[in-house]
């Protein structure tokens, strides 16, 4: 099988990875920060390592302000519901995943959203967006890549236009944690939201929110046990405890500071650059096959390993069907849980199929996916309902 | 060493447990529910084998009312959040976990809450819930088992109460999912939490909140990605999705299938009956140490497999640091997350030392505990800040 679902989740998964999960459940498989034994201890130095690991990743200074969670969405509902007040007023751009719109419109009417719609490469103009700050707005959330076209957001300089106004700065890293290097005090991030399970090659069940001090008013999202300071009657003003309420998943998050281990061992550079040659590989050949559109920025250094396109004619369902029952390629076709994105490129209607590569695919397997492309263009393709796409 | 803190997560797990993880994360760690394609569908029937197996040992007809969460306390959050609206009166117990009076005391003003005092051995009277039922009362949130003396509430009969009075009732199974009989129906209980790592044996980042009909109405805590329904602006109203957004933790839900098989397999009864023998020999042993004071009900049927105590003259913090580096076994001293709780017993300012047993502790492990515990009646601990203590 070939596996280009890595916006997903990556998989496989470096061996470490299951290495350390055993090794947490089996040897040190007791609650993290709760006992005073040894058990325990072990359990809280492992997830401690991986804090250390994530916040030497990310430059972020206290690891204490590296904060697990369930997953990015997790982190993302933390940070944003977590800073909003009725009245305020939210920026964001109209490629996000549904992970940023949809807490932001179950706000309803208690706050005001501006969209700033990106263009056709799905790329924010920062001039739009610094024209829409307002005197109550809040805070800017933006996706540093978009999980449909891999579009990367000029982050940086979104972030000192943000910090200059004294607004609060909220990142969805879900597709470039382990992938592009981030540096919150370099980027001006005051809340930066990971998978674990994505980039940074861990398990499932790890994500990460990065609070800032500029972010330290941020309400806890999850109040309860946090194994410390037990008398207070509310939840403790302490990091990370404050936003990290019940037993953690310290077998996850060892499991995710071997992930982090392999990126840092490997270089991030060296991953950057064998998933640009994917990515470039792949598009070169694609664009070469008629009636195939590919979406995003043609030039692979301005997108994340993602990149979806449609065959003109063709069912989106039934393609991404075609390709995983008769190639055996698992890729991922339909709106990608990004709504606004597909709005925004054209492409609501139609939908696209996603390919995105990991540091663990290989060259071989693009120009195989391109043989089927090429193949499948010529096929009729029977539309199933509901086959292959997940909408 | 011996591991008496299984109230705080079980160890070790059934050796299927990380068998299965490792089947999920090497043979089908795509994104369940995400795509269409093989992988994706094999992880999705590995997260839906589990939500068909706790659904059927808590009795809940239909599986898509299992929600998978981080932890109970992620779940507990859902559900206290998730219900409650301004002007609304909420009962609970005096001897509830800070997952459920930290999310209520988070609410200030906002609610009114009574906190039913209970008796000096943890229990609830019936009679005074009863009476303080009001006419804005939305629901009562009540832990099965006190995770400081074990103390089993009478659930089924507060249940009916609740569902005669027509208001919803929450029930904290922290120390009883998979370890005593839980019927939804029949102790008509609207919200149930569950943690995945305790007594059900699962690995850590996995808890259970299951979401009856009568509280149809509550309100998404985590919005974001569902894999379906992608086009809604709002979080789609389709069980299980409404509730769990985000890439669900399918490695750990993996574990928890096999945790929670290895519990129907081994039979909740044998599981019951060896965790009340070891209950009850620790407890008759332990009463006949002079000095040394149980917490909690006399009788093991009267409660979940945890016994906390003191040793009069002896510092509590102290005793639990030599427990466990002069004996090896593994407990908890300390607050247990559960302040109301030790005001109720009398044991704020004292604390206590906790041991709780699992399947997999032996009979031998209670004499030997029994015999270190005589011993250190007669020897002088030093009190080191902080030691063993987890306050």
């Amino acid at each position: 099988m070939i596996y280009f679902d890595n916006a997903a989740t990556t998989w496989p998964k470096p061996p470490e990875v299951m290495d350390a999960m055993r090794h947490c459940l089996e040897e040190a498989g007791a609650n993290p920060g709760r006992s005073g034994h040894k058990l325990s201890l072990a359990a809280g130095k492992l997830v401690d390592n991986t804090r250390q690991a994530i916040a030497d990743l990310c430059n972020i200074s206290d690891p204490d302000r590296v904060i697990f969670t369930l997953n990015a969405t997790d982190a993302l509902n933390m940070a944003i519901l977590g800073i909003v007040e009725t009245g305020d007023h939210i920026i964001t751009s109209s490629m996000e995943h549904n992970s940023v719109t949809r807490p932001l419109h179950c706000l309803g009417s208690k706050i005001e959203v501006t969209k700033i719609p990106c263009d056709r490469q799905g790329l924010i103009n920062v001039e739009d967006l610094s024209k829409a700050i307002r005197h109550n707005t809040k805070a800017v959330v933006i996706t540093h890549a978009s999980n449909v076209t891999g579009t990367i957001m000029p982050i940086k300089e979104i972030g000192e236009l943000v910090r200059d106004a004294g607004k609060i700065f909220i990142v969805d890293a879900a597709q470039t944690a382990g992938i592009l290097d981030i540096d919150v005090e370099e980027m001006k991030i005051d809340l930066l939201a990971m998978p674990g399970h994505k980039g940074l090659m861990g398990p499932t069940g790890t994500g990460v929110l990065y609070v800032g001090e500029r972010a330290a008013f941020l309400k806890p999202f999850r109040m309860g046990g946090t194994g410390s300071k037990s008398a207070v009657a509310g939840q403790p003003d302490v990091l990370p405890e404050k936003y990290e309420s019940g037993t953690l998943n310290a077998v996850g998050i060892a499991g995710l500071g071997a992930g982090v281990d392999f990126i840092k061992r490997t270089g991030l550079q060296r991953i950057r650059g064998h998933e640009n040659r994917l990515t470039r590989a792949f598009i070169e050949g694609a664009s070469k096959i008629h009636g195939l559109k590919i979406f995003g920025p043609p030039n692979d250094e301005a997108r994340a390993p993602v990149v979806s396109f449609l065959i003109e004619g063709k069912d989106t369902a039934a393609l991404g069907g075609a390709l995983d029952s008769w190639y055996d390629i698992a890729c991922r076709a339909g709106l990608h849980c990004a709504p606004d994105a597909h709005k925004t490129l054209g492409t609501f209607e139609t939908k696209l199929v996603r390919f995105s590569f990991s540091y663990f695919n290989k060259i071989e397997e693009v120009d195989y996916a391109l043989k089927c492309l090429r193949d499948l263009k010529e096929r009729d393709i029977p539309v199933v309902n509901g086959s292959g796409c997940s909408c």
